[in-house]
């Protein structure tokens, strides 16, 4: 099953092989733009060969390790796994390696990362972290995820303030007639807070009724029950229409309200955000927002990596989408 | 937000501040062992004094990188997230960084990111990987998850055997008196294909009769329908039964029977394989067979590290056990 390597060819072997100046190997090898067909005589050259750069000196010669680090809390919720596989696929587009550093939501972990991160020399850091004073080096290029952590760091999110005036629209063109808001998670300041203010201002644009129920972080989930029994009336909740920060709070809604014998969307509509699906890229879990992680994944990189931007922006936002997932009406008649 | 660092301390800086020798402080920065209090101390004096070892250096001098690098198809599969997240956390705990290498199922891409990892000198890598031929030079350490490659790499499984003769014997325990094993997929060797005669075995020793239908790599789901059709009688299904090879096609056949007219688990009762949730820690998708994600990764990381062990086991297996998802019968007094 393994083989033995041959002596090491060089980046003259290669060019030779590919019939191509030494500076365009160079090139290729260093990710330069060059000729498409160049390229690929070159790559074929160097699979042919089996010519190895040596990347340890090259890092250290050129100061540039083709390395960059993700800080994200986990690869088991869905979003995130997406994240990590787009993050991933992005770089290897442009022949860099990525260190993953799932960090469980713990600033210290988080922090400790970076330094890791920044001993092992690496070229930039993407980060989508929960640590308001995460202290990071100047020199090394950061782009954050969802949280602006200055002017000095881009920061990358999903339009969240149009996707929560989408959600509000929706339930009103699907005849909700009084909708509500319901959140739990991190009150640290961050993108994601603006599909509230975004909502608000979808169901003021069309006249809908709604109320807002914010729970604390770590308060149990149960206390919407609590909040669905103060709003019922002789077995009918005042609500028609649900707006769920996230999918995992919209799934968790809908089994709450079958246990108070509302049925989901015949009684309540409920529209979720994130727009994850089982197993990555099965059904949707609910009718939700769907953020745009491919994109957000490519804008990431591309603003980590772009050399001698003058000033990058500091916060860029990517449109969402809506899409159907069984808690909404529009898709009854496939039921 | 950002803040600048002082001028970098020393090795030596840190032994004074921790109040250690020397060697103390590096062997805790090489992560070989001493006592848990000198371990604390010098990593305290690490943090407060901000010292950051410079890795590459080190790396060149010690022929050591502390890194691993990981090969799996992708991110977005909840199994593979899963592995991802739990290996990473095993490698953290040595103070091990993680490359990350998705591969799309791409077998070329398998072998350039074993380049890539060689040319980074990572200390070893991991891997889930389809590819029969790859090429893996063999003075880097290498171990496989669900594919034996050879007798000198070890391979980490769960006991798919096992999994397959548990999930007919419960089967048979919960009344089925003619089951059927599904299976689509890779017809590459490897490791979870012993699922099916784990299967039959289970049936031969509980005199559970059984049907097998295997679908070619690539052929649709919808052979699956037909294969229903020809075993239907006035609407019934011959099976009562159904094990299929993994959680997602097992939620694929839920939808399948209902559209012909059966219900799960009160017509057929099914049991899927891997024991993947919602949302990451949310409900099974289905009954199922759990493979030990977090045992597999910790034993992945604890075979690929061990020094001077001086024969590697070929062939690990760790064991599975059944989970109920609303699939069987076992819990319906709790619909």
């Amino acid at each position: 099953m393994m083989q033995k390597k041959n002596s090491s060819p060089t980046m003259k072997d290669v060019a030779l092989e590919a019939g191509v100046a030494l500076g365009t190997v160079s090139k290729v090898i260093n990710g330069l733009p060059v000729g498409e067909s160049y390229r690929i005589r070159v790559e074929e050259a160097i699979r042919k060969l089996d010519y190895h750069v040596n990347s340890y000196a090259q890092g250290l010669k050129a100061s540039k390790t083709y390395t960059v680090a993700l800080l994200i809390p986990n690869t088991s919720n869905p979003f995130f796994a997406q994240l990590v596989y787009h993050i991933n696929m992005a770089l290897l587009k442009r022949r860099y390696r990525m260190l993953l550093c799932t960090t469980d939501y713990d600033s210290q972990l988080e922090q400790e990362y970076i330094m890791i991160a920044e001993q092992n020399k690496v070229d930039g850091i993407i980060g989508l972290t929960y640590n308001p004073k995460l202290c990071i080096e100047e020199n090394i290029p950061f782009v954050s995820i969802d949280r602006p952590m200055g002017s000095h760091i881009p920061c990358v999110a999903s339009d969240n303030f149009a996707g929560g005036q989408m959600a509000a629209e929706k339930l009103a063109d699907l005849g909700c007639r009084h909708a509500a808001f319901l959140r739990v998670g991190s009150s640290l300041y961050s993108e994601p807070n603006k599909r509230k203010a975004g909502f608000e201002n979808g169901c003021l644009a069309k006249g809908l009724a709604y109320d807002v129920k914010i729970l604390n972080d770590g308060a149990p989930l149960s206390e919407f029950e609590d909040f669905f029994r103060e709003h019922m009336k002789n077995g009918t909740l005042e609500f028609d229409g649900l707006f769920c920060v996230t999918d995992f709070l919209a799934v968790n809604m809908v089994k709450m309200l079958s246990r108070l014998d509302l049925q989901v969307p015949k009684d309540v509509q409920i529209i979720g955000f994130d727009g994850v699906r089982a197993f990555g890229d099965g059904d949707y879990f609910c009718s939700t927002i769907v953020q745009p992680v491919p994109d957000i994944a490519e804008m990431c990189v591309e603003l980590l990596l772009t050399e001698n931007m003058h000033t990058k922006p500091p916060l860029v936002y990517l449109p969402v989408s809506y899409a159907w997932g069984g808690t909404t009406k529009e898709g009854l008649q496939s039921y």
